[in-house]
């Protein structure tokens, strides 16, 4: 497996004319060497890649376990007077590095420069958006366990429970199944669904008629991650809030007929008119522009390529994992003709196109759930 | 507060003829907005500080609720053609703008540079070092917190445990607090604790006698984060692993004996001095040299400035919170006359220097604890 992805990155270095390329970001990291403890927040590891040989570079931390657990890359540890400049030294023979230019920061780039006569930035962002049937599975077990998760917090949702309260039991059940989070949980209660990325807080459920409850979460497992987003209601929805849901669950459905149909005629499958056909049957029912993207990648990252935004160049090809996620979020500010319906509505689900159409890989149902 | 911190950034912009500062890291974004929702992984948001205004630049998954959290700034919504570049164009009259290199990645860098004709880094990292009293009021009750769930996950360690499982008690305890993690704890038996940062895992617990538990953890508590780590016995330690223990402890009284005496004499204290006091400890009694920084500033961030290592240059000051964490890590391998103790001991305190001296904030029992 990580010999078929480093034989991938060595096609590129060959098609680029590189001498070698580093490799910066942890989920890369994690993607070429199955190490998956790098912090996200601090570089505590590099990958160099040359025409022939493959490097990685990290500390007394980590050493004892990257020579056990990553034995087809050979070590070498920062320690003494084996700093990352002399290290980097070794390498001032090679001509031209690619860099993941993302990623890498202007201060590492300009420590870099030192040693590295040419770099080059090296777009593998698309090598990991094309998942194997096994990458797939681990997704769909992932996704299974979120929808098993969503059914569970349903019978916990009551009265006086607060956000975090509920994010607290969704995260215990995902926990107690060996899984971890993919991110932290976005549950939002009545007025705070309004707010797409809400954070989740000290909100109590109260037993007002038809409360929206936006529940926005994912499953880690084996590393790969799950992403899905219910809106449910606490007492009985208005017609209102119905049409809203209606809408919405429209829309997400426009998306997949075209992503369906455009595989069914052979067509290639374009990101932005997906986004397109979801983005605008909401504004042609009169409800405001989504102000994110229709979806994202999903894998060893819950947001990776491809994207399907309105900005989008990417093709959405057979097995890329992603997200289609419309939403309306009606703040009670600002849009009069809206004032009854504080809150908001998205539903978000995962797919992966196939030969015969695209496979949902979420499966928690989409009526109306009223609580 | 917030008004404070500003006019610093603001002194820091006259004294470096800069015409704005650019923020994007989301510390720092916390730091000057009191907003935390943002995501690290992606940038969301950036806030420009000119000589007269300041702006944060978000989008609509954000802009409701910063309209009303953070008044202080003013908005600048990315929407349809108020797109990144659009925003940045009208900022096209400064001359020199101040950044993150630490932070900005290559790929941003070039876009800011077709809209900002010189931009210089600003080393900004100091400014959240010291800390006010109230901000050390909070990582001591983060702090207390911490010292209380290692209490509390004493009573859960028995045989057949697995260090996921401890885990998980110990986050179920912070967050039924009202708290958070300031990072996936470290959980390490046996052999595991020979690995400075080892990921948690499914070993368990078993009855051989004298097995390490290093338990490396934090709380994150109204932003501010703690960090401690304690190793402790499963069994009855044996006399080399309890003079390990003893070193570990002595090496961690000589940084503090080291900026206690420095503070009574009025000397200036000097993080690579105190980071020597202790690692020359443990080398003259024959260990392995730290495989990584004596320790590291806490606060928004659990890693932040300064940084207690051998090639720091940072002085440590009254109101700075920072580490002490010494190690010792035997790997059952390469070392043949540590062939009996694999494993490692690592003891980890908060200290803050006031006037009279250091001031402890964890304050978890440091005798051996045999279970």
């Amino acid at each position: 497996m990580f010999e078929f992805r480093i034989k991938k990155l060595r096609e590129l270095l060959v098609k680029e004319n590189l001498d070698a390329i580093l490799i910066s970001s942890v989920s890369n990291i994690s993607y070429l060497t199955g190490y998956t403890n790098f912090s996200k927040e601090e570089r505590e590891a590099y990958l160099i890649i040359t025409k022939k040989e493959q490097f990685i570079v990290t500390d007394g931390r980590y050493s004892g376990v990257i020579k056990r657990q990553v034995p087809h890359f050979k070590l070498l540890e920062l320690a003494g007077e084996n700093s990352l400049k002399n290290i980097f030294a070794k390498f001032a023979r090679l001509k031209v590095l690619g860099i993941e230019e993302d990623e890498i920061t202007v201060s590492e780039h300009k420590m870099l420069k030192k040693h590295f006569k040419k770099m080059k930035h090296l777009d593998i962002k698309s090598h990991r958006s094309v998942k194997t049937d096994d990458e797939i599975k681990k997704i769909e077990q992932a996704a299974k366990l979120g929808d098993k998760a969503f059914k569970y917090i349903l019978g916990k949702i009551r009265s006086g429970i607060s956000e975090k309260d509920l994010a607290y039991e969704l995260e215990s059940f995902i926990k107690k199944n060996k899984a971890d989070l993919s991110f932290p949980p976005i549950i939002a209660f009545g007025r705070n669904s309004a707010i797409p990325h809400h954070q989740t807080g000290e909100t109590k459920l109260d037993k007002k008629e038809g409360q929206f409850i936006l529940l926005d979460f994912g499953v880690k497992l084996e590393n790969y991650c799950s992403d899905m987003t219910r809106t449910i209601f606490f007492g009985s929805p208005t017609d209102k809030q119905k049409k809203i849901y209606k809408v919405i669950l429209e829309a997400q459905q426009k998306a997949v007929d075209y992503i369906n149909s455009a595989i069914k005629s052979g067509k290639k499958v374009k990101a932005d008119e997906v986004d397109r056909a979801a983005r605008d049957y909401i504004t042609s029912k009169g409800y405001p522009v989504i102000p994110h993207s229709l979806g994202h990648g999903v894998g060893l990252q819950v947001h990776e390529h491809p994207s399907l935004s309105s900005k989008s160049r990417d093709i959405l090809k057979t097995g890329m994992v992603f997200s289609i996620e419309p939403g309306i979020y009606l703040p009670n500010f600002g849009l009069p003709r809206f004032a009854g319906e504080a809150g908001g509505v998205r539903i978000e689900d995962l797919f992966v196109p196939g030969k015969a159409g695209l496979k949902q890989l979420t499966n928690s149902p989409k009526s109306i759930i009223s609580i």
